[in-house]
């Protein structure tokens, strides 16, 4: 019998492990927030020498072509540390940059306004973030449109909801009909009330990154001192290649640094078009550029905690589009892994992928984007959740299914149990060649938690699928995302806290906002 | 700047990479032959304790319980070799079973009737066959229905003219429109005439074996002394797990043997229903039915090549509906590739998926198999291209997708370069921070083969996706798979030789064929 033609055992016991999940209200049967720990050694397509040469590449453009920083403070602060400066590029030498290196801590933790939502960055956990920055969004009942602040609170919530999300990244869609002075005050209140999760400041101009700051401290009840003793937010910034950072980025750096807060440097290299077309090359010319702002914030603030962005991939030579999940994307990010630990820096990917709908192209661009992620040894996937069209929409179909494999991701990491109740020899025995394991003892002590229960496939016989009418993948999440939005409920807050939330968004708005020509 | 704001570059040129290697009438751009190595480092879920747990495990199965060989010749020869038989069950020493298992060559080649489609199984090596066995078959213009030669003809040829596809496992259709009695004559017939690729025998009784072999060595132009002098095709043989070889499948593992061809030994073993609810006891009973089997060829013909198959997974425990490229699926092809390599065996894996449509579950479960079974270290995947419900059915559309992915593997696997001219410190230089890399020399010396360039995906921007209809994935693979069996030219194949075989089915048929009540 060829195992194409092997019986699927009858159904035998309804409910089970997801049924016994489902209930209180619980929109569907999730995995409980818990911190994963990748157990596997990551894939490493280098040698020593080719970590070598890529070192050797990426410290040879910081001495001997540099790096632009768009920002008299910033350059002030390098050349006072001895580098060599001429206008706005800066060189700098290798031992000075290892000299800076060395400073930056290992792994460190992020703690919320909610202490149980506490991450840990480093040493093999990893975590996981909602998609960030699409102008657009869409779902199948009401299409593609421009993203707006009732879209971006859905996406907040379906943030909050997953508990392998484990932190709120960028706004999931930018909310375009809130005016740019005061979208940061309006979102973030959002972020604060519906989520419990460790959230970021855009870094666009001073003021959007200090209001961003007092709302978390605010949100978590602390003074600036308490505040400052330990990261409770984080930022993002991305260099302009090839080989600048502008004003914004740089200067959202230093303010969180000052205050102690991580930043997350992410070049984003599209090799063939911002980077040379080689991997190799578009990895040491990443490396230069993030290597060149991580040593700044170290000179801010010695031991400041950051993490080394991965966000090398390629472009389509024929169009010149950018591609994700693709061959060269995957190694890029496990080489950049390698790198990482070269450098003793936690590492950030990114769950990405090209497609325009949440179709098959969408989900094996996303996989082969997750098994980079996870075999380069990442510590925080960006966008694990919502992002198609390279970045340019957040799908809440897509959303609701990224959660799904990321969960699978996460059991997936859990350790394979080999004690002798495992390896089941008695079992094997008892049932025998005649018999099957569905009621042997051993089963029917472990069937509730043997194996991972997925909340959106659909494992049913062909007959049964048709006669539930043939629902395909993306028709099953819009069912889930609308039960999901329909009984959210936010997590607590301290009422007097809200209301302060509430009168420094207020005040803040009376008073402009943040100016929008930076 | 966020990524998400980026701007893509627009539009450079028309052509490139894909359209120089279109022409000729080939339907679509793809790679060449090749036998890709896979050159990362196996993933190891288990440490030493957990391997020689399982082997334990496996062994006390084969020493205190025993594995039954319903086939009285097999029987003999396994008593003579002094196993313990009592009625149908044979118990074995593990002495006895590592040294026949030392016998097992680490490598080998199959040669089939084009020596330049031989194959190389061992090693670093990996080697993928399309969908073996559904009895269904479904496309988007036709839908689903029991399949018959037309579409089984069709699957052939998708196989012949993939190139990332090596081998032509079983049957990637049943044609049910053909009598069992001969169906193996003219499927045979099919697949020696419209492929040049390795072939496979069903292992579903005598006749069938020996006719098959007797055509392959047809096809090859070969005596049976030259046949016998090299793998010329293979079986696969599963057990009827729990603990049970059926007497057809043993037959055909022996007669195989005689003639020094190649057996894939592949007990199905779905945990929670066939095996213990655990991987590790999933697995260990799956070693202990397919050392079982491989000792036996070893006996027949020491130092045959032999193949262990990993196909453990696990059910829904819902409905006992068996699933695939679960986080149970993938480790379990892990750990079954650290036993493999501990008793020196080569490895099949497979890429299979429980969806039942070819949307995006298909494709993450899909994705998930071929990482399991790359990161098994696996040598062979089987249902590489075209698998659906759980192996039920053979769709059109998921083979090409299939194809674009398994491609995308073997792009993954080239090597990094990481020499001077990789590192491109002089283009970095050249291009500084005000410009980009899409026309400096270093990019155009090297943009037509860069990148990976898939044949399926679309990366276009949403806009122009919309414009050009919003064509999902498995709507653009249908006009593909069109475009293909329009095209097709069978390869060469000399004309006395297919009188001779269009002869010997002639024969056969008129002989009665196969008896249809093994």
């Amino acid at each position: 019998m060829s195992e194409g033609e092997t019986k699927r055992p009858k159904r035998r016991r309804a409910g089970g492990r997801a049924a016994n999940l489902r209930g209180k209200g619980a929109a569907i049967a999730q995995l409980p927030w818990s911190l994963p720990v990748n157990p596997d050694r990551p894939t490493e397509p280098l040698g020593e020498d080719g970590i070598a040469a890529i070192h050797n590449g990426a410290m040879r453009i910081l001495e001997e072509i540099g790096i632009e920083f768009l920002h008299p403070e910033a350059l002030e602060i390098l050349a006072a540390a001895g580098c060599e400066i001429t206008d706005e590029n800066v060189r700098m030498e290798r031992d000075f940059v290892m000299a800076q290196l060395a400073l930056v801590p290992a792994s460190f933790t992020i703690t919320p306004r909610n202490p149980e939502r506490r991450i840990e960055i480093g040493g093999r956990r990893v975590v996981f973030g909602n998609v960030s920055s699409p102008p657009n969004c869409s779902d199948l009942e009401r299409g593609r449109r421009a993203g707006e602040r009732e879209s971006f609170r859905d996406f907040v919530k379906l943030t909050q909801y997953f508990n392998c999300i484990h932190f709120a990244g960028g706004y999931p869609v930018e909310p375009l009909d809130l005016h740019p002075s005061v979208r940061h005050l309006d979102c973030l209140y959002d972020k604060l009330v519906l989520t419990d999760k460790v959230v970021h400041a855009y870094s666009l101009g001073k003021e959007r990154v200090e209001d961003v700051m007092e709302m978390v401290r605010i949100a978590g009840g602390l003074t600036w001192r308490e505040f400052e003793e330990a990261p409770r937010m984080y930022t993002n910034i991305n260099s302009t290649s090839p080989l600048k950072y502008d004003h914004p980025m740089l200067d959202g750096a230093m303010r969180l640094a000052r205050r102690r807060q991580p930043t997350l440097v992410t070049p984003f290299t599209l090799a063939g078009a911002m980077a040379p077309v080689t991997i190799a090359g578009a990895v040491a010319q990443s490396l230069a550029e993030g290597l060149a702002a991580i040593v700044l914030v170290q000179l801010v603030s010695p031991g400041c905690p950051v993490v080394f962005g991965s966000f090398t991939s390629n472009v389509d030579m024929k169009t010149g589009a950018p591609a994700f999940g693709t061959p060269e994307y995957m190694r890029a990010t496990q080489i950049s892994g390698q790198m990482a630990r070269y450098y003793g820096l936690p590492l950030r990917a990114s769950n990405a992928c090209a497609a325009n709908c949440a179709d098959a192209q969408a989900a094996w661009e996303s996989a082969f984007s997750l098994w980079s992620a996870l075999s380069a040894g990442a510590h925080m996937v960006y966008h694990a959740a919502g992002w198609l069209e390279g970045g340019l929409c957040a799908s809440y179909e897509k959303f609701v299914m990224d959660c799904e494999t990321v969960q699978q991701m996460i059991a997936y990491m859990k350790p394979v149990g080999t004690t002798e109740a495992d390896i089941a020899f008695d079992a094997v025995k008892e049932v025998g060649p005649r018999g099957n394991f569905f009621d042997c003892a051993h089963t029917l002590e472990r069937y509730e938690t043997a194996f991972y229960s997925p909340f959106l496939s659909d494992w049913s016989n062909f007959e049964n699928w048709r006669e539930a009418g043939a629902v395909q993948t993306p028709e099953r999440a819009t069912r889930l995302w609308k039960k999901i939005l329909a009984e959210f409920e936010p997590p607590p807050l301290d009422p007097a806290i809200a209301e302060e939330l509430a009168a420094f968004v207020a005040r803040r708005k009376d008073e402009g906002g943040a100016p929008t020509d930076y």
